[in-house]
């Protein structure tokens, strides 16, 4: 954060800041007009290890929530995606891609169904509200829409559980996979959720008021000492080999949730009905033209991808690599990117091809990466 | 743009991108998904100097274009703004506040009406297009909404009239202030409207294309030699000065139009109908509480405003310094802050209050400041 950024207040902070200050952090980037902490010493490759083996915390309050309330609510929030929200039950968390009506994906925010009559919506970088807003006042619906005073924090790695349940009790460990609960934290209810964006394990506090903040970051790394904590950022390298999408990056308005691997969320059969159904019924009819897969390239770490690197099978480019980066564990780049009908098969060989005029080769592997 | 920000497709770049870099920006912020280029060296100060008496060149492409197109795009465009469009004339440029149905102001665009059925939305930074296109997908409009592969450069300063001249011809010196014309550049038509950002002249090229940034940023530096044309970015201390607000610093979704000083943007009387009508006729009927004020505040440098400052009158805190800085012209720091009722005149006494505990003598003054 240089001082001509800081001169804003266009981009907010969070209530963690300056705790992420205190920790070294190594640079922002900007996330829903929120300053999001990148990295911290030592390197992305030493973090990777210690993601996998330790416990982290990371600073992810740039996951806005948009929270509506109110007797259309659950008729709103299902016209917006494809995903058939009809048999969540409150407590649960749903990753539900929210498409246009051409079906190009406008957000992948997780939904966490509250109550009945609330659902709040964690999200990617764009300004969803204003879309739910827009659609909201344009239908005439009768609900309540806004953005709370709510701060994710993400507690990452194997060891993230023991840190919790010292702090809020060993019920914490009952919690499944992407379910969340209620836990007091200095007398008041916070939403813990068992999810993050990473494979290694971890929760997410849903920090209800800016201002327990540094009182729950203190906690954390007070508690997480013994489990060797660290602060950290999402990880470069784990999310790739996870196949975790970034929205932005890998996907955006100009995907569909069918090409990118998400159809195991999409209910096309006409049982319910959203924005961009018939769109995407054609897509499915007509078969898509290309599919999210892994690439493993290059014997040694390429260099930075800073621009996308076309994939060429027999010299015919077939895909881009948008983020390829080394991985220390499989002695391999690794990447993600769609690539076209014809050559996606798994095990395919390809080619990258770096914009320093590097050829490597490489093959097509399934998501996650093992 | 750090590596880490570079690794990331998730904040775009401008087609300007190569030549900013080459030009030594001294930093990035982001606007709209977009890097924004935001000083160059010299320092704030010289730049202030230099814009009023010469001619820098502007990349502003994160002023994004929400396009909407159709039939229904005229009762769009009146239903989402308390200013009254039904004059408007082709090519003609209107600044619209475009408020929800609290009256809390969602973005600042100008709108450009291109065609009876065509209007672009240059907007702050807010994903609009969401709103719009939520909006539309609500009610069931007949319109397009896209974003168009547009990016503006503005060419600020009192020579800038010369130097577009000698590239388009003497015709850009007939384009009136807020008003815009057509006109080729390498074959191709391109919009050019007399606006930008500062008060001291100048224009913006709406540039469509990004395959010709490059060709038109360097005929531009290079015409301009003869003017001492220079790169920049929006000047802290002009705008300021000049009274011009920038969405998300001086005015967001908490602030209403009234307050902060676009009532002459307002038809309140019924005779058109739009979101946020009846909010905004009571907060005029009963009266705005605050309104926005120039503050003239210390006799030297003030430090760094990264946090508001609270402004007191006898102790009470009447109002918040978001953007102070110190102007080398008026010989005082200058800010921008909403001030309460009942302390609002102008010649009223304030005191400055700086978070390392310095108490700042000021006045309120009139907007812009002369």
């Amino acid at each position: 954060m240089n001082d001509e950024m800081n001169m804003s207040r266009r981009i907010r902070k969070s209530p963690y800041n300056s705790r992420v200050l205190e920790a070294g952090v190594r640079g922002f980037t900007v996330s829903n007009h929120m300053f999001f902490p990148k990295a911290y010493q030592p390197s992305t490759e030493e973090a990777y290890w210690h993601l996998r083996e330790f416990v982290q915390v990371w600073d992810v309050s740039v996951q806005r929530q948009v929270r509506i309330q109110g007797v259309d609510a659950t008729a709103l929030v299902q016209w917006m995606t494809p995903r058939n929200i009809g048999s969540a039950k409150i407590g649960d968390c749903l990753y539900i891609p929210i498409i246009d009506q051409n079906a190009g994906i406008l957000n992948d925010p997780v939904l966490l169904k509250i109550s009945d009559n609330e659902y709040w919506l964690s999200i990617a970088d764009s300004d969803l509200l204003l879309y739910v807003l827009g659609l909201s006042l344009g239908r005439g619906l009768d609900v309540l829409i806004d953005e709370p005073d709510i701060s994710p924090l993400a507690i990452q790695g194997p060891k993230a559980e023991n840190v919790l349940a010292h702090i809020f009790g060993e019920k914490i460990r009952e919690i499944s996979f992407f379910k969340f609960g209620w836990f007091e934290f200095l007398g008041k209810k916070q939403l813990i959720a068992r999810s993050g964006f990473s494979r290694q394990g971890g929760f997410e506090v849903y920090l209800d008021g800016g201002e327990y903040g540094i009182a729950l970051w203190d906690r954390i790394m007070e508690v997480g000492k013994k489990y060797n904590i660290t602060p950290g950022s999402p990880n470069f390298i784990e999310r790739i080999e996870g196949g975790l999408l970034s929205y932005g990056n890998e996907m955006t308005r100009q995907n569909n949730p069918l090409e990118v691997g998400f159809r195991k969320y999409c209910t096309l059969d006409g049982t319910i009905d959203f924005i961009g159904l018939e769109a995407l019924q054609k897509i499915d009819r007509d078969g898509v033209t290309r599919e999210m897969r892994g690439v493993l390239f290059g014997e040694s770490r390429a260099p930075l991808c800073s621009d996308p690197w076309p994939i060429t099978v027999a010299g015919k480019t077939v895909g881009q690599i948008t983020s390829g980066i080394w991985s220390p564990r499989l002695k391999k780049n690794v990447g993600l990117s769609l690539i076209e009908r014809g050559s996606w098969d798994i095990g395919q060989k390809i080619y990258v091809n770096t914009l320093d005029g590097q050829s490597l080769e490489g093959i097509l592997v399934n998501l996650p990466m093992n």
